[in-house]
């Protein structure tokens, strides 16, 4: 295993710390337990928005904390759940007397775990509500999930209810305004390498030189199938066929088309694919009105890449274009 | 070799496809020769600001034009120069009337081709300055470099320069700003792996698994060293202190410290790196008032890092302070 890091079990911290010194304007860390809150928390009368999960998913979600997006996130070990301490100090730290709203992502140790710090939180009578993200179509049920697996839809869930709440929204219209965005998004995901765990120190699974894994999770969990090594704009076809088909995404739709790397992959490559889901989209009569193509969503270090698409109205639409400032997502401030 | 692509010659063509599908109010893309230019170019009275280089670098260069930074970028095949008439052609689209410049990161083919192209527009009557970066003190002379590399200032340089340009700075001040950006300026890379051009198929040169390359350039040229693998703080000292020296920064200058991902690196890993090239920076009695923490300039899939200094004076910081809209870089807008 060749990283930067120095020990495997300070990965998380350093990281954090390194985030912190970057960004003081936006952000403060607390330790033991490790959470992140904006630097100017709580904001009296905003709901605060708590997100959070394992590490290695980088830059998500500590680099979503500042203005229109996060108010706290509480990484986890990598690939391991936040404690449901992280996770009630943190959201303490940003009431500011509106209620709490926690996004989490459909793994059943953060499910579990977020409800226990929202039961905490209740029993201080602080209002919260909790929205799941579930919109990843490869795979029903899987290694650590109940379910349909939370990926790409979080991040575009942390921009348009951040910016929501930035602009006065109340914790009830919060809380259905996420669950409309993840109703709302469909995503699928291929690793063509293994990430590996800096603790573990080895791949976390073996992939063959001549083959990829259509439907990975986020944490190298097994996907739909494993294929043979094909040209970008066939994968491309293998990602987003399902994920248009499961909505359904009807010709007429306005769309968001989220390209997002998982750790390994270079922009370049990021951009090619970008290329044949935009014309695969236009192809099926679908309007992408906006879209975001980067390394938001990670596994650790894994080349590989997914694709989410959220249909748009309106609201939607308005609440993803207004200013955000964070580590990892800016415009307009 | 498991890249997402289609056919290797494609991959530049394919990718500036993406990246004006997905920005398209923000650069248009031209084929045969290649180049990007800014939606709205020429800005009547503008200096045209124009870089390229040799595709596998991405974001540089064609993710920086927009608003506040490029004009027009000419992106060569994969770790090749641009040709004279890229060049030209690209710079002819974005004069504005008030002359080009050139800005030329240090490599042979990029020098004499960026000089060609400038031939070629005075004999057209257009103003014209260049200015060669060469902040990597890795290495003097290199493959493919007499004297030092051009590396990671050159994003600094772009940023600057072009909110400069955006004031109406005239051709001859916008050419000493840049030069005085590229003196304050000093970089060194690592590479933990190799990069694969894609129409090579196979890693560009063999690093062991318990190895990395000091001071490795950004196409792989040899570094200093091959050393053993070190923990991440060790190998900050040995690339931020070189660095530190040669100017040399001196306690009570103020810093820009950029901590830059070749391609394969996750965020995670960057933070932990920003981490200690800060604690040495103020150990050092330089004050870190901006910084730059990200994926800016790559070799393709490379795992690596840089680390570039930028001594600011309240110029350099006020223009890059200035607002940016550009695909990979942006705020204020």
């Amino acid at each position: 295993m060749k990283k930067f890091i120095n020990n495997p079990e300070q990965v998380v911290v350093e990281s954090m710390k390194g985030l912190e010194l970057a960004h003081p304007e936006l952000l403060k860390a607390y330790y033991s337990p490790n959470y992140m809150v904006r630097s100017d928390a709580p904001v009296a009368g905003k709901v605060g928005v708590v997100s959070g999960g394992g590490s290695g998913h980088e830059p998500m979600h500590c680099g979503y904390i500042g203005h229109g997006m996060l108010d706290a996130a509480c990484p986890g070990e990598v690939f391991t759940s936040p404690t449901p301490d992280q996770i009630y100090d943190a959201a303490k730290k940003v009431d500011g007397g509106a209620g709490i709203l926690l996004i989490v992502k459909n793994y059943t140790g953060d499910v579990l775990n977020f409800d226990m710090a929202a039961e905490l939180l209740k029993a201080d009578g602080i209002e919260v509500e909790q929205v799941i993200i579930d919109d990843d179509v490869a795979v029903q049920d899987s290694l650590y999930t109940a379910g349909r697996r939370g990926v790409g839809a979080t991040v575009l869930a942390e921009k348009i209810v951040g910016a929501a709440a930035g602009a006065g929204m109340k914790l009830k219209e919060l809380a259905e305004l996420c669950r409309k965005v993840n109703s709302n998004a469909r995503s699928m995901g291929v690793a063509l390498t293994s990430c590996t765990v800096p603790a573990v120190g080895k791949p976390s699974f073996d992939l063959p030189d001549d083959e990829y894994e259509l439907g990975i999770g986020i944490h190298g969990e097994p996907g739909r199938q494993r294929l043979k090594m094909e040209p970008a704009d066939k994968i491309v076809e293998r990602m987003i066929e399902p994920v248009i088909e499961d909505l359904p995404y009807q010709s007429g739709d306005e769309i968001l088309l989220f390209v997002n790397g998982m750790g390994g992959t270079p922009i370049l490559e990021l951009y090619i694919l970008y290329r044949k889901a935009y014309e695969i989209a236009i192809e099926r009569g679908l309007t992408v009105s906006r879209n975001l193509v980067g390394t938001y969503m990670t596994s650790l270090d894994m080349a590989g890449a997914s694709i989410t698409l959220l249909k748009l109205d309106e609201q939607l639409r308005n609440f993803w274009d207004a200013p955000v400032k964070t580590a990892a997502l800016r415009w307009g401030m």
